[in-house]
């Protein structure tokens, strides 16, 4: 069956606010830990190996993250990777936050390889892509982004 | 002369990566700061009075960035604040981060004004719209979005 | 058998520093997530329960920690929770985080139970002292601290 | 006069919890940044500096800390420094935290001074060292440990 990697991520004390909430940036962290795993179990490359061993960075150049609903202490966030688009040495992710099947948040990032020496992008690597392509096709269909509820 | 509200963020080690850049998630941190002290400092209002003994919240809805250059340890980030927009109970804020004038970064939030002991939206009080559109007339011109650098 | 409640931590980007290493203050995060999953599975008492539902709060009053050795991004820590002592609102626990069976860090923390709304301590509730004494018999023998090697 | 290098902390909301009061690892994350200003305010050793042109690294070997009240929102904690002991490549810090006078944590840590690239200690630099004897003259009495209040 197509489906995309989930992460479950568990909402900790250190994460939340004094409204007992996420404190937004500390969704960001557990977006990146979804990345991290993604790489390691669902493409096959270790992430730790990739910026340790390869001296390539991944780098997140842009973000942008819609809060439907806030979590609170001891709630599982299911964070879910959709690779929507590969580029020449950048890729864009969707990410989809839900607790019980509830969304919580809906993730946009651009992310960059770089060569950690000196910062500069450089072409995803042949074996990478192949598996980023792989990926697109077991992934099944990506949510659309949910209406803006909260525009100023 | 009209300009915006400015807060001096410097970079410190536990913002940093193994690339020695400042890790993303972060730079959130340095966004809610330059937003505590925007309340306290150019609008005269507390923010910690706001939370403490108004029982107010002021969650961010949304938020994107664009990150155009990374930062090192011990550089200062001047992070710019601008309000672009305020609604019955929400805001949008626009965020310039530069070092020694260079951009770094450009952010856009929208916060909602919430009761913390049940999470609703609240109307904006009236004392703090009024200092809010007063901090709209002497913020001077608000940069436009760079163009985009890094599309997958 | 005996043995103590251990929980695995995977080593993120987000807790290593430009050294590649954990930055010291995010294994306090770890110290405190195996707390909330040592209370959760452990002593049976849901950890988010106790802050939401009964309104009392587990802050850490003490603590000390030895890093023997740096761990890296990828690695596994698993940090083992032995209960030292139980006092009438507080505990003393240690921790040992170790890496496949190598020492890590070596700590000991002191936690109250207080009541949220006033901060005050309170006697542990009598089902969680159970709880906590049964854990006690078998959590195994409590490793010794290791010899202080940087004493400056 | 003789008195401590001190590092103002304001109390964000990234640092509280759900009580209001500050989650005790973000404290080791401004003990963190006093000694990097320290360095670079009180020793004349740009931190970043040592970092990233020396390639040394300053990480924190143990650390012990009695948090004896906490620290709320909006509060500005100063941490002043003291530096207890100098060794061949380690030196022995005390930390005292304090919101208008009054304590509110007291903390020891040792630093070791390693070279980043393979994380081996080295011998304080001679320019460094002179440095910290030179401070330790200046800076006034070091303050007792408070008595324990809260042993399990």
């Amino acid at each position: 069956m197509s489906r995309p990697f989930v992460l479950r991520n568990t909402i900790r004390f250190s994460h939340t606010d004094p409204a007992s909430y996420v404190f937004f940036p500390r969704y960001f962290e557990m977006l990146q830990a979804a990345v991290e795993e993604w790489f390691t179990q669902a493409l096959g490359v270790n992430y730790a190996d990739l910026i340790l061993k390869e001296k390539l960075g991944l780098p997140t150049a842009r973000t942008e993250c819609e809060f439907l609903k806030p979590s609170r202490l001891g709630e599982n966030l299911d964070l879910a990777v959709y690779l929507e688009k590969i580029g020449r040495s950048s890729m864009r992710l969707t990410f989809v936050g839900t607790v019980e099947g509830e969304i919580r948040l809906h993730a946009q990032s651009v992310l960059v390889v770089i060569e950690l020496a000196d910062g500069r992008p450089v072409a995803i690597p042949e074996a990478l892509r192949e598996q980023m392509l792989a990926y697109q096709k077991r992934q099944g269909p990506i949510p659309a982004r949910p209406a803006l509820r909260s525009q100023a």
